[in-house]
């Protein structure tokens, strides 16, 4: 028997009594914890693995196993036979083993797992004579021959599921327990048959070479085509290589004194520390799975068993500890007999999750950077947005509710009337109903829409559309890309896969999972100061992190919730949402429309009157919302960015003013109003784009038509005034949007600071400003130390910059292509929601490097999407940034995130990867 | 008198008897050439030059002469008054000087000079005494008054010009030297009295203040919008100042045996060693500029004064000989003595720089090396396409036939028909018409019909727009951004200002200059092997650069162009292009829309049938097209990029369908039709993208609709096997365009292999092919260590990268912002025309450096627009590249500036920076 320190050199085989956990690698998951189970004393069946070296070895023998390594499984085959007193292939005294695959990370697309083998007719008829229970002895080669069958040979379950059925109906029986022997025998031999027919083999009867194929196949299945594309997907080598576990049975399905189940040692939804399970009598592993048969639960084993019940909860404790995590556990009893088959990390709901680890430190088990280390940030989203009742949500898709999928954009769950348009949406919000609104595509023309609704469905767009974005904004959730809908707004209805819904329908949206449902479904608001759990989590992030955590907020509403959620300063203030709302929106229009006749005749004494007279007026708006802001945050920083977007977006839609037109001229009436139409289309035509994300937009506006800028400068000086009245003292944040060249950036710093000198002069007061930028092009980082001259401060806008660095359009990329190349495995994960540290983190070092050179005190922070994203974070603290801004909703994951990548960075921890129930 | 070691302590004066041409950056431009002409014992006049050191005192004492620097002038003005025996201020014998900027650069916006400075009206009393030409003195007097009020006071030019045109009408004299002393007492006065009230000061009644004026004002316009603008645009330093000149008057209007005027040594516009130049008798220097007399040819001086000409002739030789240039000589002859007030190298037409540097090389004046060097390679594209005759040109102008001017896109002038459609440009092009193809804006619809044409006219779009981009390509004279055109295509007319032009008049377009003539106008044809000079200059070019220069081509005819201007081979054939022919656009839109459909329904057998057919007949074009191609280059190298161009550039305009799909809605009728067309527009609205530049296209498309990518690469390989029947071995190298990612480039690598393999598998041949890369988004260079790995070259196509870098639209930007910046000095270039180092060309150094880190045997060229631009294949060399390829057209220019490159780099050469004539 090799020893840990022989393995290396054998490279083999090795037999679960040596080895454990630390030996994962060799031995995959399933292998080492059957190892580890074993050196703590804990009864599991008798069991080898084969190692994921061997598993390269085949491979570089072109798939072939070499006969040396042949030779040793035989010789591990013959350790079982002598652990377990019994035989392989022998029929008086047969071992049967179980074959598992094991790779480090478990994998779909890969072979599972083969009961039973080493199993043949001569030998069900030896079972059946030792045991006196023939049954049970065909029930074993059934369960063999139909798993073989459709594990290695690759025949279609659902074709032996209806070969017993049609068994069951001929016999009148309902369970495939009350089948009797005669039956089993004939399923046996029409299922020989249907392997005969379709894989055209036949399960070898020899059990050695039964049990050979099967470790071929399972070293064949790390190469299936979605084995590959999960590994591509999620960055995991190709030549890492599967490990193969070889277990001898144990029977749970041998009579009413046997079972089989699982248990969690603590509950996996609510994270309650008590024993949560279930199991079934008279059953093999694969029935609990297959849901055919309805186990029991687990306090039932209490009653019936109660040795074996106290022996699993002890075993379930000395697991616990000795992982220091939730475990579950999958057992076996053989005629009174406890057998532990599997222990692993147990998978976990967000609530859970905090209440585990919290719990575990209260309880000695853990410390609090385990507890911190063991929560993936982004599942506490989920704790703090409505969402809907998964018992609920379960109900509604066997009723048949579900009437499409899209992308979860933004998370959490509503319901509510299908509305068609931002207005209506509004009105009917006002009446007090709720309402999700529901586009092909929404525009900033439909933002109040959005802010009214209390959900948003749209047929187009991805994670990072319009939609999505601002819906994330605003907490609201939302699900995008439902191709297969159509929305017939002019008509009133949408429609998918023939299902009408029709505007005042009710529907659900689930903005996690990207779930439609007919109908009305009943969702739970978990709020936060309730969570005390989570409130101690992050008080304990908050010792650990040392970056800080700022928020995005466009109103005075969200940067209250971002003082809730714990944000330490606002990272971009987007001024122009503000000009989306309805009485705004109609000055805005105006403003732009003076300001493009100017750029062609500037000598218009009257225009000019105009639009100085509008630009006042916004100022008012802008000044009220900017001092309703600052008071909230009560002199915690606030970075307020001036007007981005192409000024297109504030205009009509061109296509219906088009419409328009067509009719009025064939119409032949009213020509005044034609006439203002036809005039109407012409500047949305002359100031139309391209490609309007590279277009005229950002400091090019500023630039172009600076009496915007100048406005929204005056506006803020005007704000910090009256603020500064009620003794609170505010330092704003200018930041100029999309510069590029460090001539911008000196050009609009000048002539801001001159109209902001002008303005506090007339006034005799002083102000302390900063005037900085976004770094969101790749030029501008590249020549950051040019930009540095005249920028206080850099926040890069990884949105747009990772748009540029890959030449990816936010609005189109989702769909036309990269959902596709995630298919493929080109890339593993969308660059906009993680950060891509190759590309656009390369650049974002550049720029942090080249700034510093010229500023060493340059402020850097980070206000795009990444801003949330736990990798992400990770990155900005490894690469020393002062701060990153995400949503407000998205600060306490930030928060976490950062006290990780604090520990990561600096303690030499490692992660521990778990993952969250669907 | 300070020496030249003394300049550098005292740094205030320099009298013109020290410095010289070393000294240019102390003394100016005109300044130190005239110290150098005095060292050479040229008869100067004699003179003294305030440095730049003292202009920027004057700056750093807050725009303040300090005394002691007003004492070095007066002491200065002393020498003057000893060196020319009169007094500064002395009615009796007095000295008037002129007062000169000089700037290292001459620079626009900047104040230019004052002549007879130190003039009163009691020096003009005293002079006319001293003289007894009362007139002379009294026009002294009133030039002087004029020009200081206009160039000292800033009175407008034209307020003085209007004064004496009204006394010449009253006088009723033609000419302002009949206009009696007593007149010109009137105006006089009238002057004054202008200055008085249009500026506020009067003209200082004292020489010595007058000077001290004028010297600050010299200072002052260093400062001023324009001149800052120029610098910002030209990257000029705004610290370098200026030098003021003091010359001693001397006075071409003092009797007939007076003249001023201007030589150049050789003829500037075709090259021919002959002295040509003009003057004017009894004027001051200023009526030569002014054109209000008309100046004669120089050969009557030679007549008139034989003495003085001959004189001039051998002054001219002699700074010919001394500056190895040809020179642009400005003299004046008082009483038949001569005097040069100004020498510098001249500028010249493209042809005269050929001939002159070869000449200057046969002659012995100039090395090979200085004369690549004295030649402006863009200069040399205007010797190899049409252009319009200057005169011709000229006329029309006087004519007033000139109707709009808006960029020159592409250059060469044509005279032809004009047409609004492209179809109709193409069969009146196979009646034999001449016609220019007039749009608002080109898209590719319109390629066949560009091709058709003898020029193109757009009101829309940049330098960079599809029509420039194809023009360019084509070697067709194009304008476009004509913005004061209106089009209007549907009435078959346009109109500027007022003027209408129906389809069928005859136009001109000049596309180097921008400008639109009505009627036709002649044009002059140059042709390449004729030019003898240039082949020269070019034979030598080739033996100093190591650059190669191959040539953008896409199809047979290109090709030979290319090779016949010297192309050592092909680095881009766009396939695309080869689409947009008539019979083959409807094959490729059949295939979009199979392709499209499929991709929602794969399972549709028939649509999948039509679709592999029409791919089949598209790739027999294809074939055939590369074959033509392969045999002219005969087995020079020859890159085919695959498809690149989203495909909705196939489809027909949306916008117009979507008009169609209105009307019809609206009149009801034809709802077969109309069902046709909402269906197309479904698709087109489906295939529709926000910012197509950044959306499904290049090797995103070929990895999503692979099927196209695989019948290219067929078709090449066709193409090779039919050549090589030739006895002709060609190596193709297959170009995968818009790669972001390792993985992109290895997927499609992985899959171009395997068709390719397949297909010369089933025909039993072997080829040897290179799949390589473009390097054009940000990312593909930041990650150029990844795709090396399974990219063999590297093409830079620094189009897209600009694009993607600065985040500029090549659509859109030079309308909407870009033109903005350049007028405001942000931007000194446009990044499309002159690549961008600090940049675009980081992140070429980059991806060079990490390419090569994989690949050490990596080749590396350049593909965009800038392949053709001195400036960026400067680069090019200095970074290491293998090859530029730029259009055919400019093979000539890339020879000779990768000449230039490589003796700048190699040799420590200096740049001689020399413009051409417009």
């Amino acid at each position: 028997m090799p020893t840990d320190e022989s393995i290396a050199k054998i490279n083999w085989l090795i037999h679960s009594k040596n080895g454990g956990s630390h030996l994962r690698d060799l031995m995959g998951g399933k292998g080492a914890e059957l190892a580890e189970m074993t050196s703590l004393g804990i009864p599991v069946p008798p069991s080898f693995t084969i190692t994921t070296q061997a598993c390269k070895v085949y491979f570089d023998s072109n798939k072939r196993l070499p006969d040396t390594a042949w030779t040793q499984v035989l010789e591990a085959v013959s350790i079982l036979e002598a652990e377990t007193d019994k035989i392989f292939g022998s029929p008086s005294n047969p071992l049967l083993v179980s074959v598992r695959s094991g790779a480090v990370v478990s994998m779909p697309g890969m072979m599972d797992t083969i009961l039973n083998l080493g199993m043949t007719e001569e030998i069900a008829n030896g079972v059946a004579a030792q045991t006196g229970n023939e049954r049970f002895a065909l029930d074993l080669y059934r369960r063999f021959v139909q798993m073989y069958g459709n594990v290695v040979l690759g025949v279609p379950a659902d074709l032996f599921e209806s070969i017993i059925n049609d068994h069951k109906i001929s016999t009148k029986s309902l369970l495939t327990a009350e089948l009797s022997p005669k039956t089993l025998r004939n399923i046996i031999s029409k299922f020989n048959e249907l392997i005969e027919d379709s894989a055209g083999v036949r399960i070898p009867s020899d059990p050695q070479s039964q049990l050979k194929l099967a470790i071929q196949a399972v070293f064949d299945s790390w190469n299936s085509r979605r084995a590959i594309d999960y590994r591509n997907h999620h960055g995991i080598a190709h030549d890492l290589g599967t490990a193969v576990s070889v277990v001898a049975m144990v029977y749970g399905n041998r009579s009413s004194q046997s079972c089989t189940g699982v248990v969690f040692t603590r509950d996996p939804s609510t994270g309650e520390n008590r024993t949560y399970g279930e199991f079934l009598v008279n059953a093999q592993g694969e029935d609990v799975v297959s849901g055919l048969m309805t186990p029991r639960d687990i306090g039932d084993l209490k009653t019936e068993m109660p040795a074996v019940y106290k022996e699993l909860i002890d075993v379930g404790s000395r697991l616990e500890s000795h992982y220091r995590d939730v475990q579950d556990i999958e057992f076996t009893v053989e005629e009174g007999k406890l057998y532990i088959l599997q222990t692993r990390s147990a998978k976990r709901s967000a609530q859970a999750s905090v209440k585990i680890a919290v719990d575990m430190v209260d309880e000695g088990l853990i410390k609090v950077e385990d507890a911190l280390l063991s929560i993936d940030p982004s599942q506490i989203y989920q704790l703090l947005l409505p969402s809907l009742d998964e018992d609920a949500k379960q109900q509604a898709n066997n009723d048949q509710r579900l009437i499409v999928t899209g992308l979860g954009a933004s998370p959490g769950g509503a319901s509510g009337k299908v509305v068609f348009d931002a207005d209506l949406a509004e009105a009917m919000a006002k009446e007090g109903e709720r309402v999700i609104l529901v586009r092909s595509e929404t525009s900033p023309d439909d933002v109040h829409g959005m802010i009214a609704s209390v959900g948003i469905l749209t047929s187009r767009g991805g994670t990072t559309s319009h939609a999505a974005v601002v819906a994330r904004g605003l907490g609201k959730p939302c699900v995008t890309g439902a191709n297969n809908m159509e929305v017939n707004p002019v008509d009133g209805y949408f429609t998918c896969n023939n299902i009408i819904v029709n505007q005042g329908e009710e529907i659900s949206v689930d903005g996690s999972s990207g779930e439609v449902f007919q109908g009305a479904i009943a969702s739970v608001i978990p709020g936060i100061s309730g969570q005390l759990e989570l409130t101690k989590l992050l008080s304990w992030a908050d010792d650990v992190r040392t970056l800080q955590i700022w928020a995005n907020a466009d109103y005075p509403k969200d940067a209250q919730i971002a003082i809730e959620f714990g944000a330490e300063g606002i990272g971009l203030c987007r001024t122009e949402h503000m000009f989306f709302e309805p009485e705004r929106l109609v000055l805005m229009r105006d403003m732009i429309v003076y300001a493009h006749i100017l750029s062609d005749k500037s000598t218009d004494t009257l225009t000019r009157k105009k639009y100085l007279n509008t630009i006042n007026r916004l100022q008012l708006f802008q000044s009220n919302d900017f001092e309703n802001i600052f008071k909230v945050m009560q002199g915690k920083p606030v970075v307020i960015r001036l007007l981005d977007p192409p000024l297109h977006e504030f205009l009509p839609n061109r296509d219906e003013i088009l419409e328009e037109v067509i009719e009025l001229r064939l119409k032949g009436e009213n020509r005044s109003l034609l006439s203002e139409k036809e005039k109407l289309l012409n500047i949305l035509d002359e100031m139309r784009e391209s490609n309007p994300m590279l277009g005229l937009r950002g400091c090019r506006l500023g630039i172009r038509y600076y009496e915007i800028y100048a406005m929204q400068v005056r506006a803020i000086m005007a704000a910090v005034l009256k603020t500064q009245l009620e003794g609170i003292s505010v330092q704003p944040e200018i930041m100029i949007p999309f510069v590029g060249h460090g001539n911008e950036m000196r050009y609009i710093r000048d002539q801001l600071r001159t109209t902001i000198d002008e303005y506090l002069g007339d006034r005799n007061k002083h102000v302390n400003y900063k005037i900085g930028t976004m770094i969101e092009i790749p030029r501008a980082a590249l020549t950051a130390d040019e930009i540095a001259e005249s920028a206080e401060f850099f926040s890069f806008g990884t949105n747009d910059l990772t748009q540029t660095t890959f030449g990816y359009s936010r609005d189109d990329a989702e769909g036309k292509f990269l959902t596709n190349y995630k298919e493929k495995g080109i890339i593993s994960q969308d660059p906009f929601e993680v950060l891509d540290r190759k590309g656009v983190g390369q650049l974002i070092s550049i720029a942090a490097r080249l700034g510093k050179e010229t500023r060493p005190d340059l402020v850097l922070g980070i206000c795009g999407e990444h801003g949330g994203d736990s990798s992400s974070i990770e990155f900005c603290h490894s690469i020393g940034l002062d701060y990153v801004s995400c949503s407000p909703y998205r600060v306490p994951i930030a928060r976490i995130a950062a006290a990780r990548a604090a520990l990561l960075a600096d303690r030499h921890y490692s992660l521990i990867p778990i993952s969250g129930l669907p």
